[in-house]
């Protein structure tokens, strides 16, 4: 087994003997190699040996940065995903808000990360240590990302200024979740965009 | 082992002999066994012998009605939240859905019923069956009975007619299942209070 070590993580100048990497590269490769291998094949086929082989990284490596698969998972999720869910600003959040959604549910239907994602979630509800790795490697920076951009659509006043963001982030993203995880009606664009327009204009008649 | 027996399900008059009692009130009795027990000890501690015990039923005759233990437990925990998960009608939806959801949060928060969900829907997603289960006897009847409320506002001018209440759903009780499932700002009656208001008058300035 050809095993590329990697720099220690702590200060000072890396070594680079034959084989070796810079770390940040070989957490690079790390993340990349998990976030294809879950989109290719889902959970089922998800482990830290194949994504060590799939990396070219040792096993023991793997473990130093991430304490489990589910931890590994959820960061090679968030890695695939991040550039297909970015926040784009263009000073109109109405307009934001239904491209990155429209983004978000052409994500979870038309690759397998929506299947991914809940199967995750799932895990979640009775594995107390992966609902703290999907917080703190997933929902929560995601979470902060949304509530960011709603903040500075509110300092610009597009947002009345009592309008709690975090509140909205369950109402559009959470929205989508919810036909993911319990059955209902389709996940379609139609409906992302739907979610935006309730909300910024409301419904009452 | 006490074994009461049931009535077979065929039309025509029950046998009323020692020890039988009338389907419907073996059925009631299980739901509501089914119903305590999850309330009580999670799903964790949920087994169909156990549920037969507390209602007095055999085991036959649960599996007679119910093809699975998660279907079970979706039947019980229905029938345990359907009170208190009623939806009135006033007149006026806002206040309507706003104390409907207030209940909604304190079952959610207030009981073990917030866990025991939350495991139910963890596990259908790797679970077709329980996934089925919780789309016919959970989630589907409880969004029918929420649409309904909201076509009848929407009938009567409370809200606009290009408004779908399927989508309304995800965005009331959608929200609140994803901060319950996915970790994120905790679930209160504020929460369902801003849910509505939002909602119903638009969060743009």
């Amino acid at each position: 087994m050809t095993e590329p070590a990697e720099p220690a993580r702590t200060a000072g100048p890396a070594r680079r003997g034959r084989g070796r990497r810079p770390a940040d590269e070989v957490r690079a490769d790390v993340l990349g190699a998990a976030g294809a291998l879950l989109l290719d094949k889902g959970m089922g086929a998800f482990t830290i040996e194949a994504v060590a082989e799939r990396a070219g990284a040792s096993k023991t490596t793997i473990y130093k940065w991430w304490p489990s698969k589910g931890a590994l998972a959820l960061d090679g999720y968030f890695h695939a995903v991040e550039s297909a869910l970015a926040f784009p600003d263009t000073g109109d959040l109405e307009a934001d808000l239904t491209a990155q959604l429209r983004s978000f549910v052409r994500v979870l239907t038309g690759t397998p990360a929506g299947r991914v994602i809940a199967e995750l979630i799932g895990q979640a509800q009775t594995d107390p240590d992966l609902a703290a790795a999907l917080s703190q490697r997933y929902s929560g920076p995601r979470r902060e990302l949304a509530v960011r951009r709603m903040r500075r659509a509110r300092e610009q006043g597009e947002l009345r200024a009592d309008v709690d963001p975090e509140v909205l982030v369950d109402q559009l993203w959470g929205a989508c979740y919810h036909r993911l995880l319990l059955p209902g009606p389709p996940v379609t664009e139609e409906f992302a965009t739907s979610l935006v327009g309730n909300l910024m204009r409301g419904v009452r008649a």
